[in-house]
């Protein structure tokens, strides 16, 4: 693949135009005027697959946005990658904190800013491309099947169904992800862990409607007061969570693995100060990275009861609400766990309130074990491109449908991420490097080359 | 007296007219489109004043509305009755609860209703009526004078002002104030106790931005967890509230009269029932009409943080805030309680947040004598009208003003309310029953014959 470089070198605007089409299209998922901008994007998909060499690509429907499937199948004796992205965008809002218009991309300081940029359309297009040059350049040595989906940003709820109704059609040795982020430039890295996640609102009633807390407080229990006194008791001072059974399924990572995790490059100064904190917190006995890599953890996302307006209103409010969510390990289950707190949350309410859980939203964890051959090749073509060895690094998110393809294709994924930290996804100025971007493209063939050698064997 | 009774049986319509005339006027002083309404407000009053028979009547501007002061001073001699009152009422949202507009006043089932029906225009009304007919039939037995203020409903920032700069103007025997409520209308009843109040609220800062969830939960503080941790420590499982110093100046009441108040009526099953909850809650050792009346509480009034709508998002706010109040009782005083709160709430952030706490309201608790000369006058009179001595009660609410008044003028305040707990005060449909209201203006002329007779002995 001596004509890699070259080829990037010389079809680079190109690249950037094509990509910049994608881009520009608006495909929001989680806003319903922007239905017809996700069949133009899929759209999009299907003739950016048909032109980079794809046999045959094509938009099926599910009962929300459609998915979009492309392949090239050479040989069925090769081994087959299976790549997963998504083509739709998380919202742009607070809008006025973008320095450029979030759907026109503009580069920068060698960075295209846009929605997207990073998240996942400018990770996904590097498939693309480096689909082409394989294919152009006759350096194609597996099969290749493409699914891009349009419900990524929303939880992906029709993905799982999908799969299961079309396992043969996307049968493969290994699912290939690029909607992550490595450590740093120079520091190339891939993510073995994701955590899961059990997610709840829950509702406390006091009173049948808002009293004057003059005439009634002391007398009687204010649910906010309630709420905190619930909330509070389900981590103890040593920031061990305390639902009963809650961590009986975690698998203790071995002493001689935290070692190795340890080895990851983590400057904590730089970390308190990126997020202006003088003081980090979490479990006892636990580094940081340990903290959000492979621990779970128990999170209030949003609290809200009684008067929030300005200034000073008496009031005992009747009712309380928080969302509240847990980041699960790998080996627990997001059901279990979210039945487990159900039940416990409810049974620990005191006679004078009443209190609803209701779960919304849970996912499982997922590990990529790292001797696996696929991540074995990962290893070898980030080495290629990068000169170093990617760290494996555990990772705090959660990426739902990852554990799902396991459970319902029984296929394992690898998660080659080029994001970086400071390409603000989800946030106003999303960026991602033109030098990640351009690197990617020329690390996924080496993938190719190493899986195909290794599948061999 | 005995032509009481039938010239207010011959003036009740005018009676009605004339107080509908006032409730007409939107005086909703928290709202500044109503400023005109105000002055209005106070017009109508200086008009109904002169024409109830008063020497002089004028508006006295404030920094904020304006004093409505009247007088009659019939002999040097005689006792002074100083009449507060206030013409602003709150605002009437939500709009479309009521069954009637709020300032077109309807009688249905024998109440009326409109904004200010019973607080304070339909309560105010009757002193002006009682002293027409005191005046109109020789039967006033002292002097007179009225302060009605326009801010009552919003703390009443300048009246302490007012009083200190017109201490000689008011100079009087007792204030009769006419702003609370009854037991029922079987049941009179005297307020002798209003708590005190302090108001803070508080501001968590944990990260400098909403972080992602699962990269870092579990690793920094979460400010919503943190403040409900401080929020549960504020009180323990007792209901004893945990600032240091806090019950320093409690005066303990004695077992004598905890058995005097607890002859007051109270039906627990009712009251549980009436705001739908299973079991009251609080302070371990009282009762829950003890709870709310002599002991001091501690209510979060609102909280808020992180994601609050729909659905699940997964963020690690970077900020929670609460409103926190602590009622009083008589001899704490609400300024020391304050900062012990502030210093107190400061001083036990973790180290991963910061914390700071802005006062936004503060108030002196009030204690009535039973056995003050004013007190009895005001026991018989009720007692003539309802024929049933009168229950002392001691209320949860604040009238941070009583007590100002005591401070700045030296004058205590006798409470004679006649308002009942379905008159639904700051609510939509409130209203005042008519038997009340004709009830009062016969009660009132009784007060002043009676302590008339008292003060000359």
């Amino acid at each position: 693949m001596e004509n890699l470089k070259s080829y990037i070198q010389e079809n680079k605007d190109r690249f950037l135009e094509e990509l910049f089409g994608l881009i520009r299209i608006p495909s929001i998922s989680s806003l319903s005027e922007h239905k017809a901008d996700m069949v133009k994007t899929a759209e999009y998909w299907k003739e950016l697959m048909l032109k980079a060499g794809a046999d045959r690509a094509e938009i099926m429907p599910t009962a929300g946005n459609p998915v979009v499937y492309g392949e090239k199948i050479i040989d069925k004796s090769l081994p087959t990658v299976l790549i997963y992205a998504h083509y739709d965008v998380m919202p742009v809002d607070p809008l006025d904190l973008w320095e450029s218009p979030p759907f026109e991309p503009e580069i920068r300081n060698g960075k295209i800013y846009a929605r997207g940029a990073d998240d996942d359309k400018g990770q996904s297009f590097m498939h693309a491309k480096a689909f082409e040059y394989m294919v152009k350049t006759g350096n194609l040595p597996c099969n290749v099947k493409f699914m891009i989906e349009g419900e990524e940003e929303v939880g992906s709820p029709n993905l799982g169904k999908w799969c299961a109704e079309n396992k043969e059609l996307v049968k493969a040795d290994i699912i290939l992800v690029s909607d992550t982020g490595m450590i740093a430039p120079d520091i190339p890295s891939i993510t073995t862990g994701l955590r899961g996640l059990s997610y709840w609102q829950v509702e406390v009633t006091g009173p049948n409607r808002d009293l004057h807390s003059g005439l009634f407080g002391g007398g009687v229990a204010n649910p906010i007061n309630v709420l905190s006194k619930m909330i509070a008791n389900l981590t103890d001072a040593n920031g061990v969570i305390q639902i009963p059974g809650f961590y009986q399924d975690v698998l203790d990572v071995s002493m001689e693995e935290r070692t190795l995790l340890g080895k990851a490059p983590f400057d904590l100064e730089e970390y308190k100060k990126a997020i202006d904190v003088k003081e980090v917190a979490g479990e006892k006995g636990y580094t940081t990275m340990e903290r959000t890599g492979i621990r779970p953890s128990l999170d209030v996302c949003g609290i809200w009861g009684g008067y929030t307006g300005e200034g000073a209103k008496t009031v005992l409010p009747s009712k309380a609400y928080a969302k509240i969510s847990t980041r699960l390990v790998p080996n627990q289950d997001n059901e279990k766990i979210s039945l487990q707190f159900k039940e416990y949350f409810e049974s620990v309410a005191p006679d004078s309130v009443k209190v609803e859980v209701t779960p919304l939203h849970g996912g499982q964890g997922y590990v990529c074990p790292i001797d696996l051959p696929a991540y074995k090749a990962a290893e070898k073509a980030y080495e290629k491109v990068y000169n170093k060895k990617p760290v494996p690094v555990r990772s705090g998110g959660s990426i739902p449908i990852i554990s799902t393809f396991e459970e319902v294709l029984g296929i394992k994924s690898v998660l080659m991420g080029f994001g970086l930290e400071s390409d603000a996804i989800h946030s106003p100025n999303e960026n991602f490097p033109l030098e990640q971007y351009f690197n990617g493209i020329e690390t996924i063939p080496y993938f190719y080359q190493y899986f195909a050698e290794m599948m061999k064997k």
